[in-house]
């Protein structure tokens, strides 16, 4: 904000008092004689300057695909949606059936209180308990938060200071960044390392690897926390055990608080450990976050939460409440009985074995085409190679994506001339080490079958011809 | 975060690097090399240390009351509960129906745009072009939020540097300050000063004033933003035509965003201006603020909005973006088909005369008893003044309400010994100013007619006596 004045007495008096607000009625009246007798006139050269935290908007990936899909041909109509990682069909009956009990109830559609319904706590610490060996408190260890994206930032926001910093994993789901930087913390990058045959063959998603030394090297004493998400997006990465267990051993060396975001903690295809679980140490250091949008197939039902020891959780709760108050009542209630109900259907194992299958089905597109791909550990995105696609030279990209790295280009050939949406993964990178995956594209596997081969045969058709 | 270390090279090292997180590989591995070399031992001294901005955490009210509410005899149990704003009935069936009905609709489960759901903005500009006397443009001028009170956040996030100040009026909504504070903002408190009768006598709510050169006065060139509150909480007044040109003008001249909180914007009894209307100059400045649960009996929905200018909303977008993502798919469906089908109900005129009704038949006990209170223009809530109930003198109050203001010892004693529960409005003052209402009480009227009929039998029995 920049005030312009022509009166330096008044801005010297205004630079004395404005440290002071007026808060009694005597002095305020005392405050408003002066500064009445100081009568210059005052203007605001911007009185509408964004705060620096919003200014910056660059152009969103999203608002690129959705003019890419605008500007396809209308026999591409509609665009196959492989972008975006909501599900394309709807949460089970039983939770269903449960959100719309819950609207019958008055005290279902009124403020829950703010850590959260008591009910879908218990059922957390229910469905928790055993994972940690232990009887968790659904009262002291769990808080409910608006989605798990409104938890982290409530996490960042209870400990983080100005200048403290975080590290985070690059590649990164974009949103730590500025859920880090709103309270003022500095994020520091790590990178994930990719395949080395990444672009040649197929390998697993395991193989991005992390160096520890370079890990280490990253802290310093003004690091606070540490970002970690497993099973991982985008890259599909279930961290080991043993790459859990040093992470963590490093972290309990330097104290540093572990943020652990597992929102696809019920997606997984090789053995998930949770960091939490590894040690007493390393739970004292350890909030471990959830999303019933994710484990119920609702990404827009938005109740998430954050599991870890009461010294930790007792200030994300406080930060919670000064950002959301409280979060959807009827919409908990239901996650409630979904967790109560979930073993009854034996939904945790029919969810997995449908999302792997969805994922082997969709990946033999890429067997068939001959591109490789970052093969998934959980979750349900697929990182695929474009290294081999050679789009026509004489193509003409539009502005929006013409200065952007390689990824945005083949994102917008794929939507505009083949019908197919995907995300160019560079948007979780630094610009910095953006070219480590230029050539990749993320698609999400967790739709319809139909929608799976409709993809599928898009690529077939419009692909096939520029791999070289 | 306080750092211990014997290693003044070390410290110094990082002093310097600390400003420039690592970024690409290669200056990592060169700061790994360095960092290497200065291998000693680092620990931190309580590496769970909450930021400040969560870190005060004052006994807050509702658990005084929640404690009281437990010691309250079995005979009264359950008490009344007249402190909260929820109600205590559910929201119209047709908004309950299109609740249930958008359940089953895929993409009502997903994620909604972050600025909100295309069909709530058109309902909702529908709803409030008349109000403003142009066509609101849904897309650039609405954006939907996580509840009213994330939309206040998500609007000092974006307009609030550190060190800027916010003016509030005093009596406040306690979220306020806290959501200014986050962005680091300084709250400039105003008061508004009490009914120069109200301890003798009944008086509207209007009575309560603001001196406009007391308020011109608290306007320093660090001066962002100013909230409003109309119909107001606690008071229940209604800010005249004039009172809103005179605030609106002081706004135009000194060039301060207006957010003015209009989320009871259904329920006045007298005529209601919204000063977004009152002239271009003043709109260009104003964002206004609504809320779906106020609208519809339904506080847990978390839906609520911010219409205004380009140039404003589309920083809050960028705010609530990053702080919420998207808002709760389903129940934003529900308020856009509310809005869409108010009308046809009546809706409108019933609940503003459903509610006043309530005010009227409530605040008969307190003639019948001779308590004198604000009567409100607007909203659910009404202040009692308390003066006149002389508390048993012998009377021990525990602890945690001991060193309060009066209001705390009479909402204590009204719900362990009456059974009925209020709210103490010292909560909405600064402690300087606290005096100003400690003889007063806030009771929420938007509950069922049985539970006001229990009340006021209970305040009958248990009060007269002690009335003076």
């Amino acid at each position: 904000m920049i005030v312009t004045s022509n009166c330096c007495l008044r801005r010297t008096f205004f630079a004395l008092t404005t440290n002071c607000p007026p808060r009694s009625l005597a002095k305020q009246q005392t405050l408003s004689i002066r500064r009445r007798a100081l009568s210059c006139s005052m203007t605001r050269s911007d009185p509408f300057k964004p705060a620096a935290r919003v200014a910056g908007q660059r152009q969103d990936v999203w608002t690129i695909v959705n003019e890419a899909a605008a500007a396809a041909p209308e026999h591409l109509q509609p665009v196959v949606n492989m972008g975006q990682g909501f599900f394309g069909y709807n949460p089970p009956d039983f939770v269903l059936d449960a959100a719309k009990s819950a609207l019958d109830r008055v005290e279902c559609n009124q403020y829950s209180p703010t850590k959260g319904r008591p009910r879908l706590k218990k059922a957390l610490a229910d469905a928790y308990s055993p994972f940690y060996g232990r009887k968790l408190d659904p009262e002291k260890e769990i808080t409910i938060t608006t989605g798990a994206n409104e938890g982290m930032l409530s996490a960042f926001m209870a400990f983080i200071e100005k200048d403290d910093e975080v590290i985070v994993f690059e590649p990164f789901f974009d949103q730590y960044v500025s859920n880090i930087e709103m309270p003022g913390g500095k994020v520091v990058y790590v990178p994930m390392h990719p395949p080395l045959q990444g672009a040649m063959k197929t390998t697993s998603a395991a193989e991005w690897s992390i160096d520890m030394k370079e890990l280490e090297s990253a802290i310093t004493p003004k690091t606070r926390m540490i970002v970690l998400n497993t099973p991982h997006n985008p890259i599909g990465k279930v961290f080991s055990k043993a790459e859990l267990q040093a992470i963590g051993d490093l972290c309990v060396k330097h104290q540093i608080i572990i943020l652990s975001d597992e929102v696809y903690d019920t997606l997984y295809y090789v053995p998930f450990t949770r960091i939490a679980t590894l040690s007493p140490e390393i739970a004292k250091l350890t909030m471990t976050v959830g999303s019933g949008g994710k484990n119920f197939y609702a990404t827009g039902w938005r109740v998430g939460w954050l599991i870890g020891p009461e010294h930790l959780i007792k200030y994300v709760s406080a930060a919670h409440t000064r950002i959301c108050y409280s979060s959807v009542s009827p919409l908990q209630e239901a996650t409630a009985i979904g967790f109560e109900e979930a073993e009854k259907h034996d939904f945790w194992n029919k969810s997995k074995k449908e999302m792997q299958g969805k994922m082997k089905k969709f990946n033999t597109i890429w067997d068939e085409l001959g591109l490789p791909y970052s093969d998934p550990e959980g979750g349900y995105f697929v990182l695929v190679n474009m290294a081999k696609v050679q789009l026509p030279e004489d193509y003409v990209f539009p502005d929006i994506v013409a200065d952007r790295p390689r990824d945005f280009k083949l994102c917008w050939y794929l939507i505009k001339e083949l019908g197919v949406a995907a995300i160019p993964p560079t948007e979780f990178f630094t610009p910095e080490n953006a070219h480590i995956v230029e050539d990749w594209l993320r698609f999400a596997v967790c739709k319809n079958d139909d929608i799976l081969e409709s993809a599928q045969d898009r690529l077939r058709k419009g692909l096939k011809q520029y791999i070289k």
